[in-house]
């Protein structure tokens, strides 16, 4: 029997997700607010059509949608999904949310009998167009059981974190501090650098060999010294996933000054006009406020 | 002819040196303020007896102390090194220090026709002992020609970073910068995972196979997972290095405002009593001051 799926949100990530889907053999529906992505999606081998047609064919539906109202709303609003999914069925939750939030979505699909993953996923929209994303899920044994085809389709690596939806989600928050900091940090060295005549070839020739690397520094320096801001990620991610981490901690009385000191840094980023840019573009406001010149390439504003 | 270096500073990076140098067939002569080290130096095959006797003999010094205030007295006070060097022989200068005061160190060594090159290193204790450091160096050709069997025997990588003294000095307060933000960063997400469920031990199981990885988490976070604080790399180094990062900055016009949140941590860290401990300590000022258990291990105080 053909596994019958729904991606719900079809941005970069998850039309990615959608079409390494189809690619594994799956049938799958998108979804999306886009009309042209759908169109796009449907020319790749996608269906569409109702939601609740969808909804009632599926075993597993993905949610890659940008926050938790986007979340809440793609499942319970008005053209929610549970309502119309099958007893035992299951609800993928990707995007990067609040523990406690996940826990409560969680208790609400029990209340239809659907079951739920909290499922956060990072490796950005290359390895989700290849299948090969990592994910950090928790959620009980039989909602697995249920979506491992669909796992083993879109992901390189699954992460079981505990039976407990919001497990997935702290982790994520974990991963989205030390990603958001680490960014901030490289723009912040990177410019440093060009202030004491490192330039940011020497930067990216040196430091990578050296204590002071970082996956995202090996990732983003490039742009910068490329001069290319075509967003991959935008500096828009961040002032949210920072945010969450913020308020998360908050709540929980830790504080954390250097995540605060980064959003900081996207915030004046985003401010600025650059928040559709690739977020390497945090390296301007550093720039900007030095009197530093970065590198320009064809596709720098 | 035997190469005959010798090495001021015998502490957990110039005792490496010194011993990768011995090994490598060199003649060596180590000095220390700490008589213990001077003395396991010379079981371990190495030469000591007066700065000057050596000072005359030698082709390259290699000055691995703490700070510039250090370096400047092991070159020029009144035991100095540089006024028994000969002439065309080479001083190589490890210390993190500013490049300011890197240019003034070689204007001075070159009022004595000896060469200098500016040459901080980075890959800790455990490189330095394999010979297998990385060197941002920077000097003119003729003092990397004399002293290039050092260089050989001491590092994995040298970075010729151009002829003139700064160069090396500039990129490795770019890299410490980095280092001192990571770690600390590392402490913050650990510490905030903790305070959400998130065990150090799953923390270190995803989080590198995560975008949100550096070498420096992975280096450190299995201290704080085995609660051993040994000093491979004690807190007190940052107070320091993060120190010269933002004088550097400040006196350029550069705000690097993650670099100083991550510098008020690791004053915390030392002013609360645990300078001496291994870096990763600096999760213990999260730990405290959000009510936090870490783990313990024997070496834990």
């Amino acid at each position: 029997m053909t596994i019958k799926v729904a991606v719900i949100g079809l941005g970069s990530m998850g039309y990615g997700i959608a079409t390494s889907a189809v690619k594994a053999g799956l049938t799958v529906y998108g979804f999306d607010v886009n009309a042209a992505q759908v169109s796009r999606f449907e020319a790749e081998g996608g269906l569409t059509g109702s939601v609740a047609d969808a909804g009632k064919n599926i075993s597993t539906a993905i949610i890659v949608v940008l926050n938790a109202a986007q979340t809440e709303a793609t499942l319970f609003g008005p053209n929610g999904i549970v309502q119309h999914m099958t007893k035992g069925s299951v609800v993928v939750a990707c995007a990067t949310v609040a523990p406690d939030f996940a826990r409560d979505m969680a208790a609400r699909c029990a209340a239809h009998d659907v079951l739920y993953i909290d499922a956060p996923i990072s490796g950005g929209s290359i390895k989700a167009a290849t299948g090969a994303l990592t994910i950090m899920a928790a959620g009980p044994d039989k909602a697995f059981d249920a979506a491992s085809p669909v796992f083993d389709a879109i992901s390189e690596k699954v992460f079981r974190l505990g039976a407990e939806a919001g497990a997935g989600s702290a982790m994520k928050a974990v991963n989205q501090l030390l990603a958001g900091v680490h960014i901030a940090a490289m723009a912040e060295a990177m410019t440093f650098g060009i202030s004491q005549g490192v330039t940011p070839e020497a930067f990216m020739e040196v430091i990578p060999d050296c204590a002071g690397t970082s996956w995202m520094l090996e990732n983003r320096g490039p742009h910068i010294v490329e001069g290319d801001y075509t967003p991959h990620s935008s500096v828009n991610i961040w002032p949210k996933d920072l945010g969450i981490v913020l308020d998360i901690a908050r709540s929980s009385g830790f504080g954390a000054p250097i995540a605060a000191a980064a959003l900081q840094q996207f915030l004046a980023a985003s401010g600025s006009g650059l928040g559709h840019e690739d977020d390497a573009a945090v390296a301007k406001v550093y720039a900007r406020n030095a009197g530093l010149t970065l590198p320009t390439g064809k596709r720098d504003a």
